[in-house]
């Protein structure tokens, strides 16, 4: 009996995780999968991610993939993991795929999203998922300078930490702010890629520029003079979710 | 130095309540308020709530009162009380109102809402604040058993207990169902008042409407030959939310 490779389609609450991938303590989504695919097949499986997602993120979107005895059907598969799985994780559809489809890098886009919520109190029905602000921001201001990401740059002032040499270029198709009614900001971004933390420490730096406590024009600075973690602080993690990755023809998954 | 009352304006998460009220075991919404005001204030403090909100059931818009010293501002409260409630609930605002002004009585009308999910498979993202159904809804059979709800009937139908002599003629001021996007519907029901369980018990028949299982035919019936327990299940407590309790004038919260 031989085996083959399966991407799934997944979903979680970050709240609860300490990132996506394993780590020496604290629970993980690659750990919690693992340990669903254990009881499943019964032999140890290791899980890769199309996105490595930070302690707290969210994620709707989110493609893993493994090798699996082929005797395990998609759909059995997807069952099988929703049963063994914690409440905060779920398996929204799976497809095999090619022995040397690499779901990391034949994506070709990521499309995150942050949301923002304004009140002048805490808001325990929204928090779990968004960043609450008191503050009230200048979003036109915002939104003048989250056009600027669009196109190809170099984004080096957005990354936290960066290895020897990894270049720092990177292609952003879409970034937009949407408001929804009086107090609530969503912050879209889609790109090739993204550095480690760029999109936390871009919300960080337009959520200053929202807030009157840097100019668009040094946002214009730290697109056009890239400066290794100039931009920032980053933005907390909690409001942040992963919505789409997306491959070209787009991954057939089925539940 | 003299008390007054002070009516204050709710929010929380019903996820890890027994319900609002006070009761043996089980964490209440009660008994975090009196907790953080017996803190706050020194003194042992009764809070009544306009809508007693059942286990799990989520409230964005709940109103409470109680008498406490004058010296303590209405601000002060919002300010004292937030520091000292859990993160699963959150005063929004406060005003002093009149010793006689009961929350509950005076009351004008209550908006609830119940928020559905469609999808193949669960969703961490939502189900903690909406119901997830596996099934296709018929949306417009739903919305014309809906649209009976509105005007003044008697309810008895939709009621789980009644107390002896308990009328069970209430007003529906608005009944109606959103769409949004292809996966979440959205019931709202403002009322007078409501019977115990009315709104979880409608949207427990309106589920069956939707799926198949229930005429309109048949939900015309239970609205026109009031019967007590007649209609539900209740649908389950965690889709649920009290939205708005509406005042004539409107209690003028601030924070």
């Amino acid at each position: 009996m031989g085996s083959y490779k399966i991407a799934l389609l997944i979903e979680y609450d970050g709240t609860g995780f300490s990132g996506y991938q394993l780590q020496g303590e604290g629970r993980t989504v690659q750990g919690e999968l693992e340990g669903a695919l254990k009881k499943l097949s019964g032999a140890a499986v290791r899980v890769y991610a199309a996105s490595r997602t930070d302690a707290g993120v969210h994620a709707c979107g989110q493609v893993v993939s493994f090798w699996i005895r082929e005797e395990l059907a998609p759909t059995v598969v997807v069952r099988g993991l929703n049963h063994f799985v914690a409440e905060d994780i779920a398996v929204r559809g799976a497809c095999v795929i090619d022995g040397d489809f690499d779901v990391r890098r034949r994506a070709v886009s990521r499309t995150y999203r942050y949301v923002i919520t304004r009140a002048a109190t805490r808001s325990p029905l929204r928090e779990r998922f968004s960043l609450h602000v008191r503050e009230s921001l200048d979003v036109p201001a915002m939104r003048s300078a989250v056009r600027l990401l669009q196109g190809m740059h170099d984004f080096a002032s957005f990354a936290t930490s960066l290895e020897d040499g990894e270049p720092t270029v990177r292609t952003v198709y879409e970034a937009r702010i949407v408001e929804i009614g009086d107090d609530t900001v969503v912050i879209s971004m889609c790109a090739n890629a993204f550095l480690r933390h760029q999109v936390r420490n871009t919300v960080g730096q337009l959520l200053r520029v929202g807030l009157g406590k840097c100019s668009v024009d040094r946002f214009v600075e730290l697109m056009s003079r890239p400066c290794k973690g100039a931009a920032g602080p980053a933005a907390p993690s909690h409001g942040l979710s992963l919505m789409q990755v997306r491959y070209q023809p787009a991954l057939p998954f089925a539940a």
